[in-house]
């Protein structure tokens, strides 16, 4: 079993950018347990959608001293301080020179924030506000040990096969330097999810995962598997900022209503009911690419904490300690389920004019008087009388309020009985208890 | 004219079953009435849909008398006292070993309840829990004079043919002992609606009556007559427990937007409209066969106290006090209504390129001033706004808030003056008044 | 421009009705703004739709004098004060007499009402009651110099063409005598938006403006160009009660999701958010015909102070100085944005698979850092993830919440970036600013 949190605190200090040697060590650590992982090298400068790869970024230092030599902030400390993508730098500058390069939170002066500069040269430093407030009128030496050279974008994946070509798709990124939330928890329960996956005895769905740079990353694996994509994908699932135990959230689909989207709320509204329904209008990850039109994929998001709606966000102070052991266990138990739930999803038929006789295969109280029949009996009927054909057991969940699980078992059991049939769902083995 | 009241105080006594000669003379009783009446014998041992019909229960008598010949319980007091389907029994037990056969109700320990065993062998007595309490220790004489034997399961129905094959359906049960409301309310509104159709004129449907035990023979005319029933039914109604006076309920369709749900639902709301609705999940008797997925007909019932809503159902309680006169005229009223929307309804076009001239029909006011126009112009104007072919007489109804026989009075008006043309709906003779 | 209260003022004295010279010299004066304005004249006796065109009616005067030759009310002082359609009279009648050819409004005793009798042959004289009641006992001269004879009804209309065959419809009416709001409002409003149109640049849609007599004269138009009108119509509006400054109202298509509706709602919701959403229950102008059934052309109002809604409406309060210059100007203006909105509206769908890289087009900025990502960036995201060749830009406004003007603007540029592809909607020039 993979221990997300160790596993997270050894990514935690390598520099991931768009591009570069951090993001190749960190697909090289989850390849330990992600065995299947493939990765893809995309040339900087090629096209991929309507977006250009640009120069690959590598940072080896970089910090800011005063005149005495004492250093005010350093990358070796927090590779936060160095802002993403900054050009080569050594110079001494007044400290008003200095000032248009330096980025802080004056509402949380402890902490420093997270900024790039992607697709156009600058260098900055980021540095608490606290720090910066203290800086004395003086000269400063800025030194950024950098590169910003042709080379590549890397992205990867892992591709576990099951029953059937449909897949179910998770998809994270890899592009944040240290930052826990927002990032490595999506990684490491991608890891974990893969762990526990690649162990069932079997699997109906091909279940794949998706390691790459958001946004372009995104765009450039979409870019590359459309079709397959489209063909296969029955439902898929960004993991971002899913490590945290404070809340839990959901992100639609553009449509809201693929099965993506049916099984997560079936599941947020059993097993979390205070979740937080956001709307498409606050997306920001990688939904944006997945729920494009034309693209079009079933993807939703299940998360803890929403990007950009918890005050760590962006900051230094989304650290080792925000993301809890706990928060990410939670985030793996509810995402087991939702592969139980899709893995026991069908479409049934009764096969009976009218209810059946219950009763004779011992399913069904045998003396009728007041109270006799309990909420299993009563459940099982209800699955009996909404199992028409057009309704998935998701949908029979949705209706009875019963849940997806305890539908399965039920249903099984009476398809053995003879008295469903499977119009739909190939699934050969017995539901997963997650 | 029916009396219902007295109708059901001669078959209040009988004591019926799933099966036996109390159903049998039930029917006899009922087609006095109902003179179409067929009767239709199913042998024990045959399969119905999935059930299998059981032997043939009869019960002559049955009594616990104490040692001192005293009688606790007799058959002869009412019915209720034998569970359903005791087996037959002569024996001597001590009071332990008769507590296991015997059933009360502690909350409500003046009552009996009502109890059956109809697919497990079994014997035993339903008795006030106030009596029950009171049995000192001792021996007892327990005798059921019963015979559980081949035979057959006896269902009948009744079809009064109309101008085309399309059908409303009324279908009820016989199959409790003496019970009022949920039992022998439904069949005796079913044999007054009976005479009253009877005796219209012209009917545009063919009505027809099912009168069968609950599940096992509601399946069994299903199975029957299943391509015929799913061929013509147009809609159909559930006659139970119609017949006290305290609520109006009404349990859906499965699907819920049938023409029998359409009907119902405008009628409701229009002269009951503090009436419960409840879920199909709250269902309990013939509509979990008549809406069955594959059967799916366009089923729904209006009921007064609907079963197991009301602290008698079930018990000695449900008696000839409980359902009153005018509950069951109230019912009675409520179908013939039922009755004369749909035959009514029919769907309608506007024959002219906007307004038609209402005025030179003397159909308007002519002098244009304020508030000239009183209600019924304005009903009849948005009668003609609304016929667009696409909706029918409820449907107009439900749109602009006047009633289907006020609306069906005024189509045909229309129609008369060539303004209306009607596209469906076969109906050649003025709407019935209730 | 056109000083639309002016225009009012010139209109205000003139008779108008459903027939007679009043109504040609209306269009006359119209005609000096409207220039393409065609009259048609329908013989009285025709048959238009299901009506039969009365007679001709004219004024030139009438009165009531007392037996001292006081005049009572006089048709010079006010047109209102002879009832619409008033056969010619000349008689002495006592108080008692007279009294049945007498209307005034208890209610409001200072105002005269607006009666008529079109269809049936009449003669009355309107008064405020306040004078009504005051008549004493006596003999009255009842003089009205009218007369009704074969002639025709006059109906109008102006077509601007535009680059398409695509028509976007305004329908007023002329009928109603010296009534401000709900008669002149509507066609100096027309007149106003026709003289604005004129004078555009291009257009895209071609505009059709009809001026005939409410209901008969609608029908007349409809009867007339029925295939034509249902063929090129893709929104039309009704211009009632356009004058005052006290309210903005909607009045729905019978089928309530018409281009009409969608775009009347939108503005509604952003410019006009407290308007008052009438039923269509409540409707009573011209949309009656435009969507009767069979008609069924895409056709809404919009109004300020809904007719039969305002305590003035249809008396003689409904002046000059109920109709405002702003009430007019914002009138225009909403329709104005209206045309803007229509002009504009388009189906879109995105060229890229996933986002587009905006950044490197300018339009996105550079840095990433808290809230750099201002309000029209993130409208424009919205733009390109809503643009899936479904939704036009209206539907996309409604699910974004930024305006179909900024919209367009937005799609035009993006259009021209080649991020955007145009499905429908033939507009080849900028977005029209009101």
């Amino acid at each position: 079993m993979v221990d997300m949190h160790k596993l997270m605190e050894r990514l935690y200090p390598l520099c991931r950018s768009l591009t570069g040697n951090g993001n190749r060590a960190t697909l090289a650590v989850l390849k330990e347990t992600v065995d299947g992982l493939r990765t893809y090298e995309i040339p900087t400068g090629s096209r991929v959608g309507d977006w250009i790869v640009p120069d690959e970024w590598n940072c080896k230092g970089g910090w800011i001293e005063d005149e005495s030599g004492a250093r005010i902030v350093d990358f070796t400390e927090s590779n936060l301080h160095v802002m993403g993508y900054s050009t080569p730098t050594d110079a001494w500058l007044t400290l008003d020179e200095l000032k248009p390069h330096l980025y802080s939170l004056p509402d949380h002066p402890d902490w420093v924030p997270y900024v790039t500069s992607y697709y156009q040269r600058r260098w900055g430093f980021c540095l608490a506000d606290k720090v910066l407030k203290k800086l004395k009128p003086g000269r400063y030496h800025a030194f950024i040990d950098s590169t910003l050279e042709p080379g590549s974008l890397t992205i990867a994946d892992a591709v576990l096969t099951g029953e059937t070509q449909e897949e179910i798709f998770f998809s994270t990124y890899i592009c944040h330097p240290s930052m826990a939330n927002n990032e490595l928890s999506g990684p490491c329960v991608a890891a974990a999810l893969y762990d526990w996956l690649k162990n069932l005895p079997r699997r109906r769905y091909t279940y794949r995962f998706a390691f790459a740079p958001e946004t372009i990353g995104a765009i450039a694996y979409i870019s590359r598997n459309l079709q397959a994509l489209k063909a296969h994908v029955a439902a898929g699932f960004n993991l971002t900022c899913v490590g945290d135990d404070r809340a839990w959230s959901y992100m639609p689909s553009r449509r809201g209503n693929t099965l993506a989207d049916r099984v997560a709320l079936n599941l947020l509204r059993a097993l979390h009911p205070d979740f937080t329904a956001y709307s498409y209008l606050q997306r920001g990850s990688d939904e944006r690419q997945y729920c494009a039109p034309g693209v079009d994929l079933p993807f939703c998001s299940v998360m803890r904490s929403k990007y950009a709606a918890y005050p760590e966000y962006h900051t230094s102070a989304d650290d080792l300690s925000l993301v809890t052991t706990d928060g990410l266990a939670g985030t793996l138990a509810f995402f087991k389920d939702v592969i139980g739930v899709l893995e026991s999803n069908a479409t049934y038929r009764t096969t009976t004019v009218g209810e059946p006789q219950l009763g004779r295969r011992g399913l069904y109280p045998t003396l009728s008087y007041f109270g006799s029949t309990g909420e299993a009996v009563r459940n099982m009927m209800n699955l009996l009388s909404y199992a028409d054909g057009t309704l998935d057991i998701i949908g029979i969940s949705d209706a009875i309020g019963v849940s997806v699980k305890a539908l399965a078992h039920m249903a099984s059991q009476l398809e053995r009985e003879g008295l469903l049939e499977r119009l739909s769902g190939s699934m050969t083995h017995p539901p997963i208890t997650a």
